[in-house]
């Protein structure tokens, strides 16, 4: 009797249908042979969509996605500044309503140099670490607002909320990923200028810690933070912080490692309340759309993490190797999009 | 008749008394052959003095300072988690107060990568931009606060506060700042999460752009600036930004361009109301205060950057050609604090 998974996959704008195509490909060699069955819900959402019907994300289809076992998504995001999507924002109306709404806790974006990848260090030493970032509170709520909009006499504000509630249950999952790995955690805020917020997360971190003494815990700026990421990023295993710091942090991660092209992320959440959704932190980049320039190991990457939070562990590593192997034998010339998803799905099927 | 400058020295905390010294003697080398009289006024400030007498920064002491012509800043802060410093706050408490109360508006942060010096990127490539960071506003301004504190109810909000007039002042310091450099001007922000702040930031630049039809303009989220930052920091002239975002940026910039023990910066009050205040970006680094292991050299070009904003562009010309050879001819052996500067003073006396 095989086990039955109702993937969403939103392959939305820009390159992601083509990077989602091949983690496709490369998700159903992972699985063939299991006796796991992926039945696959495909949604037609981001800015293209947006513009053919003026939807961003409707009751029905957040409905929809939200009864499925996990989700799959590409990127979202139109031209920028489209003067059609001027009141769009299909970062807020989609993927934050996505991560809001089915309450990705949870952000979690691995940062690794792979054997054989170019980075911009000259001497980036071994990176392996993970940023938890907190996915849903912070300076990302959309509690803000403007007065006398448009005027020399405006105010706009933005709020970040933060509650300990929040805070805790991702501080919480940090601390376990860290005893699963090298038992080091880095709490970045900006203590010392966010009192509030950072006050609060300190406390939580230096609470939760206790219950953890095999991990070694510190703190950095957020400023300093990007130091180290430069200079050391080897001294990093798992790093939680806020979802802004989360935001730039991984980014950069992503660049010190080679590239977003090869980031993965898991929006989870932990609870199994509602799907988590894995993607890669690239975004739409519409000026390659079509090309086939683009990576999809991000994507295959996100399979990974796909895989191993619906607990097929043995395949999640099998999609992990492939991936890592095919990055290992790069060489200087290209390949199209298509090539290696076929490559990295053809090595799992041997 | 020479002119009086009424100058205002706050060496601090850490290694702040010891490159301020360095950048004192250089201070008095440059203006030495002057009509220029500089008329130190000395503050003890900062960490060590909450220590003895529970000070940080008294309304006496703050008129005192704002009665001065400007105000020359080692570094502050203790030594992070000293438990007898957790209720004081250096940071918000003297450090950000003087930045709030005298206005400064514009925090001007050169990012340059001198000839000779080793940086962490394999291929810098030419790296000469400046941030304007504004100083006065968003979330820097302390607007928050936290109910049932320390308790799982707990919940800490922090608001970015932006207004028009804020933001218009410094964006056209950034533009005709630009207009005197390489006609660029890129804005960062998040307008895609922080759509009230952001937008308000994104429509000001665009209305102000119509006045500079020489300056070409772009805009980077912070995330992606992060990784222009280490792909291809030559692609930036001027960099507007606020107040956090620009703290993050200036770290990472300071990295880049070799390490933050060259990274100068002044707190401008450009309508002349309040003193300008000029810092190295480094912190007080506790942990080799004394040893005469600092840099003094951010320090000095800070003094360079006190010198042109006082009208001294002949001064601060020489501070930094000055500064500049001598990070050229730097070799592997270490010198101590007071050897780099008296080899700079040395060089303007000549
Ligand atoms: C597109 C944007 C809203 C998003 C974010 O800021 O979270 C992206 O940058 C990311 O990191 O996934
Ligand atoms: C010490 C701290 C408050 C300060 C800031 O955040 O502005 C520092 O990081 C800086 O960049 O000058």
């Amino acid at each position: 009797m095989s086990r039955v998974i109702r993937l969403a996959v939103i392959p939305g704008d820009g390159i992601g249908p083509e990077v989602i195509a091949e983690a496709e490909k490369v998700l159903d060699a992972a699985t063939a042979s299991s006796d796991v069955e992926i039945e696959k819900i495909r949604f037609s959402l981001g800015a293209a969509r947006y513009l053919e019907t003026g939807d961003t994300l409707s009751d029905d289809g957040l409905t929809a996605i939200a009864g499925t076992d996990a989700i799959l998504l590409g990127a979202v995001g139109g031209v920028p500044g489209d003067p059609r999507l001027k009141d769009a924002n299909i970062e807020r109306g989609l993927l934050l309503k996505l991560r809001f709404a089915l309450d990705h806790y949870v952000n979690l974006r691995p940062a690794k140099l792979y054997a054989g990848v170019p980075g911009p260090l000259a001497d980036p030493g071994e990176i392996d670490f993970v940023v938890v970032r907190e996915g849903t509170e912070g300076p990302y709520v959309g509690n803000g607002g403007s007065i006398r909009t448009g005027t020399v006499h405006e105010v706009a504000n933005e709020t970040s909320v933060n509650t300990a509630y929040g805070v805790e249950r991702v501080v919480r999952y940090a601390f376990a990923l860290a005893e699963r790995r090298r038992n080091r955690l880095t709490l970045v805020h900006k203590t010392n200028v966010l009192v509030n917020a950072g006050g609060m997360w300190k406390r939580i971190v230096d609470a939760v810690a206790l219950e953890h003494p095999a991990v070694a815990v510190d703190y950095a700026h957020v400023d300093a933070a990007t130091i180290h990421l430069v200079t050391n990023p080897g001294r990093f295993d798992v790093i939680v912080t806020d979802n802004l710091f989360g935001d730039i942090l991984t980014d950069l991660a992503g660049a010190v490692t080679g590239g977003i092209g090869l980031a993965a992320s898991g929006n989870i959440n932990p609870d199994g309340t509602f799907p988590s959704m894995f993607e890669p932190v690239h975004g739409s980049a519409p000026d390659i759309a079509g090309t086939q320039q683009a990576d999809p190991t991000a994507a295959i990457l996100s399979v990974a993490l796909l895989l191993d939070h619906l607990g097929l562990g043995a395949e999640s590593a099998r999609v992990t190797r492939a991936a890592e192997s095919d990055i290992a034998k790069r060489g200087t010339t290209p390949r199209t999009t298509a090539e290696v998803g076929d490559a990295i799905a053809r090595a799992l099927q041997a």
